[in-house]
């Protein structure tokens, strides 16, 4: 096992503050301090027993100081992550890496210019609905997969704070949509989306989309539907899949993954059920000895395994697991779904 | 009062069939007769005690009909709808009433030209569901109502017959489609679509649709999803609908309305909960004492109101109240989903 690295954290608010707490129980950092240009944040990080630096200067100059991760508002991450790496740190940054896809390649040039790691805490490639997902997909359990929607409901609205301003990268698509939209590109991975297809709900009267839905159309044929509300009292299932033989559902973060799958085709024509005013043997339930329904835990997950992967990719023994590439891919995404939502259009662009 | 309407059914298959058992609680209506080309359909309406005709020519000259009523595969609904109105009869066609606009009004032009009454078995207009989402739209009880998903989900495939074959009119756009089109049109009357947006499956290899998704963008804002399908082993709620204080949720065809509506604000952000790998405050559930959780039973419905109405219309007491224009808008918003679809376009057209 390597040395543990050094970390500092940059910036102290909610993220900033987790991101400490995780890191508590890590097997490859340590948690050296952090700075916040808010005194109160400051006081609540020594409270929590962390150190603080006196200065953003004094943190960056600091070369015990191995690796830093950037939690503050989203408008600031590329010149921050910039001014890390040009001071000899390796840089974790806080999703969404920055607000379009020039800002990344500026960060990326200044990656490769100081030859620093640079990644991004995309934290829910992990997430254990995501992971049964993924394996569900690959499994053919379900026959070949034709559909995903992907949903993270709640009726907040957006947290009061510079989530919901413009200029500081608010909004839901650049907050949660990042997420699922990483998620998708990974589940489908190396296949290339063909176009972009997406609405934004503003409807709060705020000036920052309050919630998205983004349809991409994979060039396998497969449509990942990623949805983002804060305006939803009742929610809809957190993943729904359908496949050529089965569905398979996830209700919540803690839910299994419920399959009901195709054992042997129908003998005869449904027999039509009463719906509505009207009668439907297409809408009728399959006969039950038609098929099978399973419920299966979700996977253990260990996020620790992302500070493992890149303490190991600093150290040359691993490549990052979540890359430049993949980073302006999810970019060019969000890029593309904010000019489909204004246009009403679909974006055709391969992505 | 008035006298009763004679009436006759041509063709007795699934649905032939299912209006003669229909209208014999009729108020207004009396069944005179049916008839079908397949022998064995007019073997079982003799056994079930419905008189046949020996042709068409004896149905359509029976000068005791006053109405018939047309259950045949949709390709001929055309030509089968100008001779009944050219030999005097009022016209009540099965849905969809045509394959295109074009023989839509042909159609119409026919029942103009012969001053008979021509309109179509649009049943779901009554369906309890669809009056419970209408009612709600008109209270405001969640506030301004933003979006309507409408779903009906099976996994049994479209049943073996000419429902299967495009030249027939086969597809779940045509068959299923229309319905949920028409409740849209309905629910937001008066209101002009602006664009739409469609996919179409084709997950059991066959030459038509055995599913749909369709986005109607109304020129208020709102958005009104359509979705059918035959390859959804677990099915999503009938309706879900948001408002900007509420969502509610019809889990199945006889299932209430769900409502979660706010009853005030938030005093306080939201308390974050653990998801995933992640916390968030976004999608944690609201604090109880800040929405209202309620039941509503369906509304009672007639669907018989639909034959007295015809027969109102009939004698110049009422006017029909499924009218051409609504035929076209309907018709429209089809040929435009399946333009959309196959284009992968969002088409603005107002409808």
């Amino acid at each position: 096992m390597a040395d543990k690295k050094n970390l500092a954290i940059i910036g102290f608010g909610g993220m900033g503050r987790y991101h400490s707490i995780m890191v508590k129980n890590s097997d490859v950092v340590t948690l050296l301090g952090t700075y916040d240009i808010d005194p109160e944040r400051m006081a609540l990080a020594r409270e929590d027993g962390v150190p603080t630096y006196e200065s953003l200067e004094a943190l960056l100059n600091d070369p015990k100081v191995d690796l830093v991760t950037i939690a503050i508002p989203n408008d600031q991450h590329k010149d921050m992550t910039i001014a890390a790496l040009e001071a000899g740190k390796n840089v974790i940054c806080e999703k969404p890496v920055a607000l379009n896809s020039g800002e990344l390649e500026e960060m990326i040039a200044a990656s490769k210019r100081t030859g620093k790691l640079f990644t991004v805490h995309q934290n829910r490639r992990w997430d254990p609905d995501k992971l049964a997902v993924e394996a569900l997909c690959r499994s053919g359990e379900i026959g070949r997969v034709v559909s995903i929607e992907s949903r993270v409901h709640g009726a907040n609205g957006i947290p009061g704070d510079w989530r919901k301003v413009k200029a500081k990268g608010g909004g839901m698509v650049l907050d949660w949509g990042v997420h699922l939209i990483d998620q998708a590109i990974m589940i489908n991975r190396d296949v290339p989306i063909e176009s972009v297809y997406a609405r934004l709900d503003y409807l709060y009267g705020g000036e920052v989309d309050d919630g998205c839905h983004i349809v991409l159309r994979f060039e396998n044929g497969l449509v990942y539907t990623v949805e983002v509300g804060t305006c939803n009292y009742v929610i809809l299932p957190r993943f729904y899949v359908r496949g050529t033989d089965g569905t398979a559902m996830i209700d919540d973060w803690d839910c299994p993954l419920r399959v009901t799958a195709k054992v042997k085709a129908r003998d005869k024509d449904a027999t039509p059920i009463q719906a509505g005013t009207g009668v439907t043997k297409t809408m009728a339930p399959r006969p039950e000895d038609t098929i099978r329904t399973y419920e299966t835990p979700l996977p253990a997950s260990d996020v620790h395994d992302f500070y493992r992967n890149v303490c190991a990719a600093i150290d040359g023994r691993e490549e990052q697991l979540i890359t430049h590439d993949q980073l302006r891919r999810v970019m060019k995404v969000m890029e593309t779904a904010f000019e489909s939502a204004e246009k009403d259009e679909v974006i055709k662009r391969i992505i």
